[in-house]
């Protein structure tokens, strides 16, 4: 199968700032093709003329399954609060409820762009069957959250549920998703260490999310949390992938720069849930790598990047006192978040070899206009509605604003069905 | 003309946190009724089991035809500095560039689910002209910028031509907008007070937007923003809305609650141009009117009143530490942005008697599902796909996304050809 997108405005985040008018050609899931328009043989010609080219988002932290609280319990006072009343309804979620969760979770982050995802939740071998069922990118948590005797359960049931239903799709990476300091021991998150070297994959973990954690953290182990991991040995170069980083200390941020890990920024849950800002200008300044996520639909309430990116635009600007580029707003979504989850080989920008997928965004609406400059134009003007098709691997997953895949309507019942039981059971 | 929306989940913002499910019988541009589902008469049935009913929103400060300069010379360092590429262009803006891009303006504000807006910028009357043919409501500023003289020239040569736009269109109501204290010397303060008081209509003003504003307002005055109007006389009672107000001091806020006077927030401008964030709780809790406004689109860079709901619960919680409640938020974008224009006799919430300006919003979508909490789900999980349908004095201007009393294609194309035409001269 080989499609054509003719005459697009093309933005391939790979050179700073570039953009021009061309073509891409997409040939067995990859793209085979950019550059100038040109004729190229192509069972499928998509006519982009209107349209911006731009590789699809990666949402690097997320739980997925959370759709379900969307709007529930809102307007708490902070995190903990919060957790207090979704903790009750998680321990009611069956595999089922995951199943049907992620589907949702999975039509929602297409509609605004996204077509890779790093997950931590429970049941992950369920949210794998919706990740294959759409045709995406996903890196799946195994979700550790206790003791030495929880994680080693957790690795001994779940993890090989997950290998198997994974099989031999290739889009399915893992991580060894170690919850916080505050509900994972030290034993776990060795562990979680461990695994991630046999399997060659990343921990990902949340980090100095609140004050609190921090000042909890100080008084329990008399020092700061990522001071804390290091201190007991649970770091190793580019092994791990930091949730909020919301309150890092200099001293902390040196030692993210040292072991080149990366920090994914949730700038609406932070806000949302008081939590504060995070200097994004200030760690990309130092190198840094920075992606962005929306968190749980639950503490956001949405999974739309393309909102997302517009909130960390204006987050990071008022935290710095300095305008945020909308360029490297665009990297934080596109290719950092690819660098993060170790997917950058096939993922996060557009170029021969790489994975096609692809997000054509529509520059006819009244929001778009006039354009002057495309980066910020998609960063600040647009909404999700311009969002208009979405290619993941070269499969359209999204066509004029419709999931192809699935029956949405289905989705979206069989989702507040499972809803009305979960508060009933 | 009589309109029956049936069966709405119908949130009239009325009384606190109140929501139905029920029915609203449009007559004659009014809400004859409000209430239960109950059989009427009507000439139109409107099925809205899946669509929440609103009053649509009131943008209560912008620059409308400053959709011109949209994304252009963006990421300037603060507000100074991008007004400086601004200024130049603004010069060169004739009539028929102000009504082109006001056509524009509207019809974006109107897919953001907005009917009502209050404007500060040139050449009012072809902003007038562009409100009838939509159909809307607007407050159109004469805006005052410079000295008596200057003052005087636009009251003698633009009111009329203001009003005589206007003529017998009761739906435009105009003030006085007196652009800032750095731009608008005290006796056009006070020559716009009179004006406003001969006509029984309010003053529009920018106030404490940035730091350097208050800093260079006490070398050049000895004192603060606001203390200046209040020492020059400028102030009466309810005589006048301030836009920003980020760096009112507590004594200026005691002054803002005294005379009754509304502050207008713009999240998104004040994050993106750095100028800081409103403290909207500990404005609400000492009970002054807080009412929410996109500013221009070239510093927001969009029109989207839904978007800048979002942006103000996230930057209020933010800035407070303490989560806004939604409802709040909700009052901020209707009935007190009607309050701030002095329409809340007609507008601003849903009930019998008032012009029937009301939103549908889907509840059919992912991000809106499940529901959980009407007020959170509008303001964090909506996006503006998901406001179907605009009724402006029972009219529907918006109907599935399509605006119904213009073409759009034109719109667009107008505005893009003038852009490219004043770029040249």
């Amino acid at each position: 199968m080989r499609t054509h997108i003719k005459n697009a405005l093309i933005i391939p985040m790979k050179n700073d700032g570039e953009f021009f008018r061309g073509d891409i050609l997409i040939e067995d899931g990859r793209i085979a093709y950019i550059g100038e328009s040109r004729d190229l043989d192509a069972d499928e010609i998509v006519e982009a003329g209107k349209r911006i080219a731009l590789p699809a988002f990666v949402n690097a932290h997320t739980h997925l399954a959370m759709v379900l609280m969307r709007n529930y319990k809102d307007d708490k006072e902070n995190l903990q609060e919060w957790l207090s009343e979704i903790f009750p309804i998680e321990d009611k979620l069956n595999g089922d409820d995951i199943l049907k969760a992620s589907r949702l979770g999975i039509a929602e982050l297409i509609k605004g762009g996204t077509t890779t995802f790093a997950d931590m939740y429970f049941l992950a071998h369920e949210t794998a069957k919706a990740v294959k069922e759409a045709g995406i990118n996903a890196s799946l948590g195994l979700t550790l959250f206790g003791d030495e005797a929880a994680t080693e359960e957790r690795y001994a049931v779940r993890f090989p549920l997950m290998r198997k239903e994974k099989g031999d799709y290739e889009r399915i990476v893992f991580n060894i998703a170690a919850h916080a300091i505050y509900t994972t021991t030290k034993e776990s998150y060795l562990k979680a260490k461990e695994i991630a070297e046999d399997y060659d994959i990343i921990v990902n973990t949340h980090i100095s999310e609140t004050r609190k954690e921090v000042e909890d953290c100080i008084k329990d182990n008399g020092t700061t949390p990522l001071l804390y991991l290091e201190k007991i040995g649970a770091l190793k170069r580019d092994n791990m992938i930091l949730a909020h980083g919301v309150h890092l200390t200099d001293e902390e941020l040196a030692i993210v720069k040292e072991y080149g890990l990366s920090v994914i920024n949730n700038p609406s849950s932070n806000m949302k849930l008081t939590s504060g800002a995070l200097d994004v200008k200030k760690l990309m300044e130092m190198g840094i790598n920075v992606a962005l996520g929306t968190d749980g639909a639950s503490s956001n309430n949405n999974l739309n990047m393309l909102e997302e990116m517009h909130v960390a635009a204006l987050s990071a600007s008022l935290k710095a006192l300095k305008p945020m580029r909308a360029y490297d707003v665009l990297k934080m979504a596109t290719i950092n978040g690819a660098k993060a989850l170790h997917l950058d080989d096939r993922l996060g920008t557009l170029e021969v070899g790489k994975d096609a997928d692809i997000i054509l965004i529509s520059t006819e609406q009244e929001n778009m206009n006039p354009l002057n400059d495309p980066f910020s134009a998609i960063v600040y003007s647009a909404s999700s509605e311009d969002i208009r098709t979405v290619f993941s691997k070269g499969r359209k997953v999204l066509d004029e604003r419709r999931i192809t895949y699935a029956d949405e309507k289905k989705i979206i019942e069989d989702v507040n069905a499972a809803w009305l039981d979960i508060l009933r059971r």
